[in-house]
């Protein structure tokens, strides 16, 4: 047994031919009082590849269909193709017989020594120097209180005057330190603020669609996550993420859909 | 009745309750021989809109299981959800009892006149002063016979010596200015050469999952195209595409999980 909340709150138990049984806590609600996003990704994700019989999820791609409630939940979980270095499979939760989300995600470990990288990690000061945003208009409780940001200054959304900026740069872990697997690397790529927020007249934003695409589990030490909204057509906008870790490697990186609201 | 090879090649028939017969035709085939994946991605696409009732999408996730073969398939859609602004569904198509790709699509209608753009087009000379890279190592057949291009460059990769700069920009349109709707644009996200060749020693690429954001019809004209490999990790490499029309506006964007062969 453990008694780590990150570890028990994305469990889910086996029922039999890929059906599982999963309880969504409210310990990692939103402000809006509905479990975020990325947690029930990496719920998800851990459902779906105890079934597939990989903890290595390379690429995740989830559609959220309907706001999820905070209690029980079935995971419908299908391996669509066990291959000699890629597994694929796809898994549906359900709540009160309604569609919340749909998951497809790919397995595989990785081989061969091969890199580049063309980006580069945000610039910030070190983390001991920078600002807690909990108790600077980040509210506390729920998704706030599992995950330990530091940012270089607090945000102008935060403090009621957005900055025109549609960029978050800023150092992530779980709470405490505790350590980050591929699904928690897909949970962060939604835990924070949209930087959409920093548009004039943005109050929210609700993802449609998200991919992760998960390179490697992190080196201990603070992420350093840059979000990015780019582009807003209409009430649409995308938004990237990227988490680097502290030896300098790019481990992650998503980019969603959303709407505003 | 239609006689364009766009239309034909990506319609499937309904035969009741999702799923509808769909042929893969060799026009649209890679020089390995084998149906482009942006192709299948636009005919799942146009079946499973079929199905939801929107010729609109908006975010397509397609994961590529098996590769396909030229000849008749099913696909098999589901509609998961039904929503006022936004409708959801997934399909399946198999080939022989055989997986061969999985798509999640959500479609509907732009709203709203918000637009922040803070991306640019690729710099490209006008196209009349490009090179036609069909006979400049492009080889003729399948695809490329289906795609106009326009570089202001033959790209080093084609006349044997790989530039090691993953980064391609280019016109594109479907062939002698065919009209392009949104699947379509998502075919366009995944019908040019993959810029990871001009790295030293890549050979081939192989999409794993590729995710589409449809953001507009574009105007009549040349589609400028910007294909970058931003990062590679072991065999795993990403790849973005842009896609702006001939008015300067980004019209679609995708990204993609691929694997370096």
């Amino acid at each position: 047994m453990t008694d780590d909340v990150y570890d028990i709150d994305t469990a889910s138990s086996a029922l039999g031919d890929g059906v599982r049984h999963l309880d969504l806590t409210d310990r990692w609600n939103t402000p809006l009082g509905r479990p975020n996003g990325g947690y029930i990704l990496a719920a998800m994700l851990r459902g779906l590849g105890d079934e597939i019989g990989s903890d290595s999820p390379l690429v995740a791609a989830i559609t959220y269909d309907r706001a999820p409630s905070v209690g029980p939940g079935t995971l419908t979980c299908r391996t669509r193709h066990a291959g000699r270095r890629i597994r694929s499979g796809e898994a549906t939760l359900m709540q009160d017989d309604r569609t919340i989300a749909q998951l497809s995600a790919s397995f595989g470990e990785r081989s061969g020594d091969r890199h580049l990288e063309r980006g580069a990690p945000p610039e910030l000061p070190p983390a001991e120097s920078c600002v807690d945003p909990r108790g600077h208009g980040l509210p506390p409780g729920g998704i706030f209180d599992r995950v330990d940001y530091r940012l270089s200054d607090v945000p102008g959304f935060f403090m009621g005057s957005p900055s025109g900026e549609s960029e978050y740069a800023l150092y992530m872990q779980l709470r405490d330190g505790r350590p980050i697997d591929r699904p928690a690397l897909a949970f962060l790529c939604d835990a924070f603020a949209p930087p959409a927020l920093e548009l004039e007249g943005v109050s929210n934003s609700m993802t449609i669609q998200l991919t992760t695409h998960l390179y490697d589990v992190p080196a201990p030490g603070w992420l350093a996550a840059r979000f990015t909204t780019r582009h807003v057509t209409g009430e649409f906008h995308d938004e990237d993420c990227e988490l680097w870790d502290s030896t300098g490697r790019l481990v992650a990186q998503s980019r969603q859909l959303a709407l505003l609201v």
